[in-house]
């Protein structure tokens, strides 16, 4: 692969349109363009990095039982409003009509086809356990997409759906995944947790995210380091240090608050601080109104508030909305004398006296205690679990890290195999509906995680298993017995099995070295006039360490040996 | 691989919704499952045969110096108006909006996208030749999906561009695609034609197809066995024996022809011969009416028109527009005293006195002689060339077959690079367009064409490269020794190299057989409790011959070798 013929448009400058580092590098190396908003192209390099990390899906997936299969992308829409989602999945299901005016979608995944695949054509449990995955492009039309390939519109995934006549065997089958996601992970050259997580649209009883650990990481996990609990922070439950509630200490009292609209303002305005405080937040679940309230200084978990009350949509009630709900403007609200349902934070009940809005344009409400002053309110876990709180299996203290989600996996009952029929007869001849699960890999994600996970001031540092070639060689001169010395290494490294470019190019070295350490290649061999004359090259590795010589006539061997002992791949 | 666990549901009854073998035969064999119109999922053993046609052709690319990227199969409407398309492609190109109403389609093809990419990275003839290819899934809206996988509106494809900086150059990429479609075909253990075509909407000055020979093609391919002249019959240049212009021998005579509606009822009320009466078409060419007219007995050719007129659209016009330019009602037009463009087949001409329409209901007109009666007819080739046409090149008599397109390459010149302002820098530092060709092949249509060329009663007979698997095992017993000899067996293949399946489901050896027969894998060894009591297991070729006994203990080694030299791959 010479270097001089290869589409690997390098880039001095770091393109404005890219926030993070992934972005910026990938676009930098030459890997990958921008065609329209979410939506790239993979150039060369970035392609063999692509392949590279779908081979070792395909061959941990295929050890583990699971079969290969290809689903359409396009999809009609009567299968999703089978399921129910054509009316829940929101915006994101990008829906369009085709020539004869028959409803179809853009998959953003397989739930629905699948389940009719197996209903027409698993009819025993003889039939199962049966897990099939494909490793397939999918499309979902986010509303502000970003980050490069990393929250993209158009993708690459993995998914794979398990299907058991039992409990037990589905909990089986979803074991037998999980492991061959810490196989996958591992063979990446990865590091990551597996977190307890939310199911989101996807649904089913309880699901584990695999987490790519990275300072940039779009999630927050938490972890226990006592007794190995792990969970994403938007999903981890909180428990209370105290969980006794708080008796009244004072009568409530209306205060004016004029111009006062953030916690802050008020808090200062009152001499309280923001923690004796509460905000009450109006919110429209499927259309409803509903109060959520939480303490000054924490936010709506709104995954929580979501899932506790089996919500399908959850969005922010527009300000007609609190008018008509609360009485009063916006920034005003309190949880007292409401008609709609409200659901309070469970520490608010441990804390006497509250401010809170008093339901009317520029006045507050003091001394509010929730169990007296808002009787009907909910007691609910509605907000995130920060470094104070104790692990809520052990009460141990926790760790925070930020990571990337790039495993995903799902235990889902019989969510889509109730609705939609997906049935087989069991050993005693019964009907019952197929148990269920599904496990998604975001496979060009991983590509974005494995950069922000490694990375110098230089460019990328590939693991050797995903890297795009295994070993750069670099001619020091692109002419007479350097470039031949070179290309003949190149060429033996490909007949060893090992993937090399040759920067073959007519340019400075300086220009060879920035570029190899752009692209993240693992292994540097440079090939000059001086080291030639000794019958030597030198090695560099690009995860740091100092410059070896190393004989030419030995170079093949030591470096495949290298290359294998580091998990890398040809292809 | 077990049979036993594998999902590849076999169906003993032709599905009613399959018209022709190789989608008969896909779905009886469990390789593929419809989805919707047009829209197919991929079994198990389907996709292993799509993944190694997909090898064979990124090998052959990636050998000829093409480099493999990956483009979007969801493209913004603004590059499709750039170039034109957006308004030119028709219905087939399926468009949509996303969720902040900006346009875009699903791609039908790559033109557009890939032009995009070029303009951007190449800024010199340093950077050409350049070949960049993809396999990609692409849609097509089709009015009327059918035939399976063969006309399906998703669809897997392998799509090539080369960028050069003149025609020599180009010139010369493209007979290295050639060359490569041609080891790809060979590879695959296809029989085939390479043929002159139509370059329809993707553009350009010529074309040829890769034609796979079979009865129930949808294209009609004529070839001289005397020059080498072969090309698709709705291209072929008709060259008339005779190309003098016959003198008029009568005078026009009004009839009438009450009743008489075809051409045959015209004939034989009036007692001419079809081939003495001309019909004549109103189409309307991107909206304008046109006339076309050709011998009674033959069809107009729509292509050769769209073409000679350079119309984007083609459609016959509706019988207001009839009634409107003629003057008479459907079925009664003819060329003379048309205010409108009339195009007269070439053979016409030499024809001194015609039956045609009078213009008017139930009535026609005789002793019609084109060049006399409607003096600004055009001359053209308007109809398909017959077996009794001689040779467009040498004059030999031509021989006729039916082929099914699964490669199409094409010469664009600088079409797109000028419409998309795609230029470079020449030696000279002038500002030229890019001159580029583009290469397709139907990677799923090749696996149904493979199918229409190779089957028999009982099923599939699949070339080695492209079988699901190389060797069936079939346990005769699947208990006890028999069944431990065939794993074993099984197994040792494996290791050595060779996809193998083994039937060690408990059902009667029958079943096993059939099974075996439709789904096409070359090889079958038959392991049973007699042969294994002589250390022999049977093999059996799928493409015929006679059963053989071989040594169990040599097995191993004669099918590797027998698979190799029949070009298996594992994949």
């Amino acid at each position: 692969m010479k270097l001089s013929r290869l589409l690997a448009p390098t880039l001095k400058e770091t393109p404005a349109e890219a926030e993070i580092i992934s972005h910026q590098l990938l676009l930098r190396a030459g890997m990958i363009r921008k065609l329209a908003s979410g939506i790239y192209t993979w150039l060369p390099l970035g392609l063999r990095v692509l392949h590279k990390v779908e081979n070792i899906i395909r061959q941990a997936m295929d050890a583990a039982g699971a079969q290969e299969i290809l689903m359409p992308g396009v999809q009609p829409g009567d299968l999703w409003k089978e399921s129910g989602r054509w009316e829940h999945y929101g915006r994101e299901l990008l829906r369009f009509k085709d020539r004869h005016d028959h409803e179809y979608c853009l998959a953003p995944t397989h739930e629905e086809v699948i389940t009719d695949l197996v209903r027409k054509e698993i009819r025993s449990y003889r039939d199962m356990p049966l897990n099939l995955y494909q490793i397939q492009t999918k499309f979902r039309d986010e509303v502000r997409p970003r980050f490069g390939i990393m929250r993209a519109r158009e993708f690459l995934m993995k998914d794979a759906y398990s299907f058991d006549p039992d409990e037990e065997s589905s909990a089986e089958s979803y074991r037998i995944m999980r492991k061959a996601y810490e196989e996958i992970f591992d063979r990446l050259g990865l590091k990551y947790s597996v977190v307890e997580a939310d199911s989101g649209s996807i649904g089913g009883s309880f699901s584990h995210e695999f987490m790519v650990l990275a300072g940039a990481g779009e999630d927050a996990i938490v972890s226990c380091p006592a007794c190995g609990y792990s969970a994403n922070v938007e999903k981890a439950e909180v428990k209370l240090a105290d969980e006794s509630a708080a008796e009244p200490i004072m009568e409530t009292e209306q205060v004016a608050t004029p111009d006062a609209h953030t916690i802050e303002e008020v808090a200062k305005f009152l001499s309280v601080k923001p923690h004796e405080t509460a905000k009450t937040m109006i919110y429209l679940a499927d259309g409803k109104p509903v109060a959520a309230v939480v303490r000054g200084d924490r936010e709506v978990n709104e995954i929580k508030l979501k899932n506790r009350l089996g919500a399908a949509e959850l969005e922010l009630a527009p300000a007609s909305v609190i008018a008509e709900v609360t009485g009063g403007p916006m920034g005003f609200s309190g949880p007292q004398n409401l008609e709609i349902p409200v659901y309070a934070d469970q520490e608010l009940f441990g804390i006497p006296a509250l401010v809170v809005g008093a339901n009317q344009k520029d006045a507050h409400l003091k001394g509010l205690n929730i169990k007296r002053d808002a009787p009907k309110a909910v007691r609910a876990d509605l907000r995130d679990i920060t470094e104070t709180d104790p692990c809520p299996r052990c009460g141990a203290t926790l760790t925070f890290a930020r990571g990337i989600e790039v495993g995903h996996i799902f235990r889902l009952g019989t969510k889509y195999s109730q609705s939609m029929g997906a049935t087989f007869l069991d050993a005693d001849g019964e009907s019952k509906p197929i148990i269920m699960g599904c496990y998604g890999i975001g496979v060009s994600r991983i590509v974005a995680a494995a950069i922000e996970q490694s990375y110098d001031e230089n460019g990328i540092i590939f693991p050797m298993s995903m890297a795009p070639v295994s070993v750069a060689v670099l001619a020091m001169q692109a002419k007479g017995e350097v470039l031949e010395a070179a290309q003949k290494l190149h060429d033996e490294l490909w007949a060893a099995g090992v993937d090399t470019v040759i920067d073959d190019r007519d340019v400075r070295p300086g220009f060879k070295f920035k570029d190899n350490d752009l692209s993240g290649i693992p292994l540097r061999l440079v090939v000059g006039k001086k080291g030639l004359a000794n019958g030597q090259v030198e090695l560099k590795r690009r995860s740091g360490g100092d410059i070896e010589m190393i004989d030419l006539d030995k170079a093949v061997l030591t470096i495949s040996q290298m290359v294998r002992q580091a998990g890398g791949q040809t292809a």
